[in-house]
């Protein structure tokens, strides 16, 4: 990296500060119809700051909800292309009482600059855009190509995103995808996310009698839906926390010894979830830690259960039916739809006498797991290294980015996660803030990554 | 029996139907308290035909609520005494559309007569005061000491009762309690039901963090309240579908040999509960019928069950709590407080790993089991097969009557419970109605009873 490229970071990093201001001062909040306006000129505005910087074919582009924009440099010949995915639309900023200062106007307090997409994800967007403006200011040009694509409706669930790439398949052709939405393992960790759980989420219906009976005159002889869908809850795990739906375990790709080795590197205190959640112990599946309970192990969680009666004192019913919501967390190469058809033999397998059953599928979206030797995250963790000064960790993650699959998927590129977040900023939360050091060391990391990558 | 008593009761039989309509036409609904006249009415109506057909004593006796209607014939020296007890209050009426013919004018369809009250309770406790009315006119005398209470609040749970009884034991005692307010098994099968259940209603509340949390990040090393109390209620229940809560079964008093004998002379249709109630099979405790199971073993019902979101769609929430509430109907000689500390102890021995739990007393009542062969029970036998003409049942109830039981305890007295209803009749519901035939089988049962009462 030319050390001009890097003096022009720091030289310039205070500008750099008070056009994210700008940025953040659009309240582009793609859930409420009133911003319309504001989520919009959000796009435009990325658009324009992005030709201002030199890439070029800058253009918002409209799908069926808000537009993504796009944007490339495309003279790196014989270099790989990196397609840098991000977006420009926030979260809700309300319980607006909440915030210190408002949620639209940025405030830097110490080293923290507060603001509603902050974080999430205008200064992790922008940090790209200083590192591209940086390397063609003082380079004039860059070591690989670079497509941009931002979009405007992440934070409800990316509706039209994926039929965009699958519409634009070709212009969107790359080798690797870089994204920073994640979070790093802590203050001064830097840290390559390379997986997240997949989910499945089912509605299992439970129904005995056509009515609700009366517990007395029924009671012993009627067989009772919320006794069997606890039943059938119960038995879905076994006593070591292992889930028993036949076959569930067979695509699961185990957590590696070396994998091991490199979660057992992080620092992880047994006490800090009791302390923070005010429960007695962390449990979970036999013959795993917590971070690997959490990021590589598949769950079982219910997530909601209902029927008969809940309101006060004691009304003897013998209900008609229960329900429950049950959230699978798969990881690589578990299949959403696979797992939602063991589910539903289970259920079958094990009814209980006297009740029938019903699984809906309501939601589910594949698990990523990128090889942590492919090329793009070695060079994430080489230009994570220059940045920051320290040998950075490879974390998972044990949410869902269901983006990340579906570019796996139709893009057929791996996806790298080099967030710069950190667990405390507040992303969907009241002050909601971005470390500005750390946005310092991410354009760095940005501008190293590129260069990395050409090496590849 | 005299046949004058018999014959008294067959001609004056029009008459007696009509000074029931009387009864029945006062709308005494102990709810609703722009009933509050009519209620009081009906205790006045009660002791003024106490008086009328010469019992004496007749009082209306105030407590905190509706009065208590007292009245007694206490010349049957070096006799037994019967207590009669009965209510003449009755439940709302609503949804008055539903009723064929007004729940409080009276009317005779068939065999029927069609009102609010008819067979819960004002037609059996008119019963009574025709029998003993015949009696006294036609012998000028009764065989036995009667003593007569008919309460007000029965249809709102007899918040009062157990005070009155506790404050009158004197006035009150008795060798045998008579209550008609149950059913027979079926038309032209009198029965007596000599059993009850008990209740024991608790509340269950399982707690894991102090808050909800995303499933996706804590979910596999966090314990879930909803699967851990699925894995609680779960293991209450063993595979053959007893209660495993330690000593559960300790004082239960199995069926014996003879009462199972009993229990199947009665013809039960294994469709009947498939067919009525749209379920594939009954089902219940190994080892056991049906009616055995409806009636003499104890269960363990959840009631209600709640916890996480219960909402549309797929939330991915680790939810805070769960809760459920537990309904176990006992038999005798269960003690529902016994029962209730088993069960908290169960919760906390089963207790998964994570979680924390609390059980509340919601509500208990003991179970009631008459000797078959004491007296009063032996003498009812007779009088219903003098008055019906085949041999009658033995049978028990499923539900609870909690004042059965409070009368065995307060008065240290058996209770009868020779009930002449049927199954059909509607009692809390629109059309209710009781069977004139019974009525007049009911009259001629309740004379052989004191009769056949006063040689035990």
């Amino acid at each position: 990296m030319s050390q001009n490229t890097l003096d022009y970071i720091d030289e310039h990093l205070d500008r750099f500060i008070e056009e994210l201001k700008e940025f953040l001062r659009i309240p582009s909040i793609s859930a409420q119809p009133e911003h319309t306006p504001d989520t919009r000129r959000a796009a435009e505005y990325v658009a324009a700051e992005a030709s201002r910087i030199g890439l070029e074919n800058a253009a918002v582009m409209e799908t069926d909800g808000y537009p993504v924009v796009y944007a490339d440099w495309l003279h790196a010949e014989g270099k790989p292309t990196v397609l840098i995915y991000g977006h420009y639309d926030v979260q809700p900023a309300e319980p607006l009482e909440l915030w210190t200062s408002p949620a639209f106007q940025p405030e830097i307090r110490g080293e923290d600059i507060y603001a509603r997409g902050s974080i999430d994800d205008k200064g992790q967007v922008h940090l790209h855009l200083k590192a591209i403006e940086a390397m063609l200011q003082t380079q004039g040009t860059l070591p690989v190509n670079v497509k941009l694509i931002i979009e405007g409706e992440e934070e409800v669930g990316s509706p039209n995103l994926v039929p965009f790439v699958v519409a634009n398949r070709q212009l969107l052709r790359c080798d690797a995808v870089m994204i920073s939405d994640t979070t790093m393992y802590d203050y001064d960790m830097p840290s390559i996310t390379y997986g997240l759980r997949g989910l499945a989420y089912l509605e299992l219906h439970v129904t005995g009698s056509d009515r609700d009976l009366h517990s007395g005159m029924f009671g012993g002889a009627i067989a009772n839906p919320i006794n069997a869908i606890a039943a059938l809850i119960a038995k879905m795990k076994d006593e070591n926390g292992r889930i028993t739906l036949p076959g569930f375990y067979d695509d699961v790709i185990d957590v590696t010894p070396d994998e091991r080795a490199e979660l057992a590197r992080l620092p992880y205190d047994p006490q800090t979830y009791p302390n923070m959640l005010g429960i007695t112990t962390t449990t979970g599946e036999a013959g795993y830690t917590d971070l690997e309970r959490l990021w590589a192990r598949p769950t079982l969680d219910v997530c909601g259960i209902w029927g008969g009666y809940q309101g006060d004192g004691a009304k003897t019913v013998l209900p008609a039916k229960a329900g429950a919501k049950i959230s699978m967390r798969l990881v690589a190469n578990q299949s959403p739809l696979k797992v939602a058809d063991q589910l539903r033999e289970f259920v079958q397998a094990n009814l209980p006498e006297g009740v029938r059953a019903e699984v809906i599928d309501l939601h589910g979206g594949p698990p990523a797991l990128t090889p942590t030797d492919s090329a793009p995250v070695k060079a994430a963790l080489v230009a994570l290294e220059k940045a920051f000064g320290v040998k950075p960790f490879l974390i998972r993650s044990g949410g869902s980015i269901p983006i990340v699959a579906d570019f796996e998927r139709e893009l057929e590129a791996p996806v790298v996660m080099m967030g710069f977040g950190l667990p405390d900023q507040n992303a969907h939360a009241p002050d909601e803030k971005m470390n500005l050091k750390n946005y310092h060391r991410g354009i760095k990391s940005a501008a190293h990554f590129l260069e990395e990558f050409a090496q590849a």
